[in-house]
């Protein structure tokens, strides 16, 4: 039960992603069922919305609560809107912000404050609750995880990784069936979201199976990327097949800490050197040494709002985490980040527990080590069994006139 | 009935789409339900395998007929394998091409020849059945179009088209929820396949909606591009809104003829003009232009094998295309490509007709003017009530462990 007299205000921030609106659906869950007189207001374009007063009254869009709930579950992107705003820390109000954030707080007699969003988003939050801690504010503030990088710390995996996994193991399942239909020697790369943390591109070998090769070689940023080992394991891959299927991050660097998108082998007309792509950069090194068919493909953002091939295991447990958020808040925790802990792969288990906020902000979560298969440029068995769990099931929008129906907020 | 002594055999040509097994599928189905002892051959690799004598014994692989068929139907690719072969004039045997064919029909006594392919496996059905005729070869030749493009005449749309055209309008509908994020001025030029007919990028125009913008503008190769009607377009859009959604055919051209994704702005180290694609050329020139964030996406070869959301009007039809190819066949016919003829838009009814294979061969449709609006940079309601009930429907794979099943042939 919300405290009388105590409003409770959630956003969301940074990129979007295929299930942030179902951590949305389950806050607003579990604040309107807590049936009380207070109000649910949402920021538009988070922390930014809420400093200019746009806010929405969320009871007003979902009376009947979880019911009504199912379309935002399968809406990508983030109904509320997003922005990217990083704060000052809270001993340094020389722009007044947060007075002005603590006029609008007891403006709206706000007394829970919710934010879903990545490394930047437990940032504002641990900065807000550090404040209100500092000022002697009754604000309890939670930060939801999301983020299709799965890069946040303490968390097994973020809300969101499992539905952008999905999609990209889909994809090159799909892709090896392309690429399978010719004879001649081919390569295609696929370059994957992910600039520090190779877990999306990682999850890009869940599309070998046993009635599929799916993707060949897969390299990520946390091993440090070699043109000669490259070329071997293109060598080595063509004595099994003609086409070549290779998973690329975006963020894979050389020995010497500089990007392959941007390694100057491409420049424009003025001789300005462009980051043109880890892909795109691999391509044409392919074609030179070996002279074959090669294509690149960059998956980019429809990766990361793919709701048409959701993962259930994603949905179920981002809609879960954001009831859980505002559970724990209602209990009168705050500082903290909800998150996930693995007890089994197999039968997939896991429960929810809180991790302090200023222990997870602006840190990074790279594939480990041992996830990682340097010799065969894939991944381990290990890593197959983290990443299989998060892609299962499939959870799929309605339809109307051929396309997925989405939930939509009107402008304010 | 097939006749007695009489094989057939069928096989794919051309690039993979998600409804071409779905034509091979109901070819399968049908051939096989003609309970006689007759063989069953699938060429391994289009004509390059039948004149290899690579083939597939396919009642081998489907005892059972149809109800072995629902795997092929959702997998994506060319099952059997494709090729891109042109054979010569039949008048010109010199290389003895046509000799070696005749060899390999005789010697697996084939009486029925199927090939399921676009523009250019139209031409050699052609020329296969100009050649059996001319020779007074028994062979009865029917071509099974085929094409993500839409661009075979007579035929009102072809198979795999609608598939395409289903997730590039998903795609652009998660976009639009993906691009609405922020609140600052933005432009997303998203690029999609068709060289010389705009028919797949103006399916993106299926994105818009009751409740959503969708694509705002469309420009498709049948209109002279220019940079200044582009300019004003996206500031006649950021009127309406700030994230400026725009679809782009790889194949726009200038005023002059030339391709905008080979126009000279980009080019390598060693100074040589780079075909940069459509949409990376637009994006820069539009920064220059406007000074704000853009993004250039192509949709490049994930959108011809989505399988995982298929148009299960397109599904359909591609498999009863392919039967009724047969049923052609059986009775007689040669020399024809089985084609779609619309009855109505709403409620959607077709038939299926035979058309003369020579005069389909080598031929392009484009999207005819009174589909498009030039004012808007759109497509008119007269294309919209073309497309939409080809998108009509959906129809999943069946998935294991998280990742879609597919039909895989073994090597031969």
């Amino acid at each position: 039960m919300l405290k009388p007299g105590n409003n409770a205000v959630i956003g969301q921030s940074g990129g979007p992603t295929a299930a942030i609106n179902a951590s949305l659906a389950g806050a607003i869950s579990k604040l309107v069922s807590e049936n009380s007189d207070n109000k649910v207001f949402g920021m538009s374009n988070g922390i930014e919305g809420l400093l200019k007063e746009k806010l929405y009254d969320l009871k007003h869009f979902f009376p009947e609560g979880s019911d009504g709930l199912s379309l935002p579950k399968t809406t990508p992107g983030a109904a509320l809107g997003s922005c990217r705003f990083k704060l000052p820390a809270p001993s340094d109000d020389s722009n007044g912000i947060y007075r002005s954030l603590l006029n609008i707080l007891k403006k709206y007699r706000i007394g829970y404050f919710f934010y879903i969003g990545g490394n930047d988003s437990m940032d504002t939050i641990s900065k807000i609750s550090a404040f209100a801690e500092e000022n002697s504010v009754d604000l309890k503030c939670i930060g939801i995880p999301k983020t299709i990088d799965n890069d946040l710390i303490l968390t097994d995996h973020t809300p969101g990784f499992g539905c952008a996994a999905k999609y990209v193991a889909t994809v090159f399942s799909e892709l090896r069936r392309d690429t399978s239909v010719y004879t001649q020697k081919a390569v295609t790369v696929v370059e994957v979201m992910g600039r520090d943390a190779g877990w999306l591109t990682a999850a890009s070998a869940l599309s070998r199976s046993a009635y599929s090769d799916g993707v060949d070689l897969i390299y990520l940023p946390e091993v440090p990327f070699s043109y000669d080992k490259l070329f071997d394991d293109i060598q080595k891959v063509w004595g099994r097949h003609s086409d070549v299927l290779i998973a690329v991050s975006e963020g894979i660097r050389l020995e010497n800490g500089v990007y392959v998108g941007a390694d100057g082998s491409t420049s424009d007309i003025f001789g300005h050197v462009k980051l043109s792509g880890a892909a795109k950069v691999l391509e044409e090194k392919i074609r030179s040494r070996f002279g074959c068919k090669v294509r690149s493909v960059e998956l980019n953002t429809p990766q990361r709002c793919a709701s048409h091939i959701s993962s259930a295991a994603d949905i179920s447990e981002s809609f879960d985490i954001g009831a859980y958020a505002v559970e724990c808040a209602l209990n009168g925790k705050t500082g903290f980040m909800s998150g996930i802990v693995r007890d089994c792969d197999s039968p997939y288990k896991t429960h929810f527990e809180l991790f302090d906020i200023h222990s997870v902000a602006n840190k990074v979560k790279g594939v480990p080590a041992d996830y990682i298969d340097m010799v065969n440029s894939f991944v381990t068995d290990k890593a197959l069994s983290y990443l299989k769990p998060l892609i299962s099931g499939e959870i799929y929008p309605d339809y109307s006139d051929g396309i997925p129906k989405h939930f939509i907020f009107p402008k304010i």
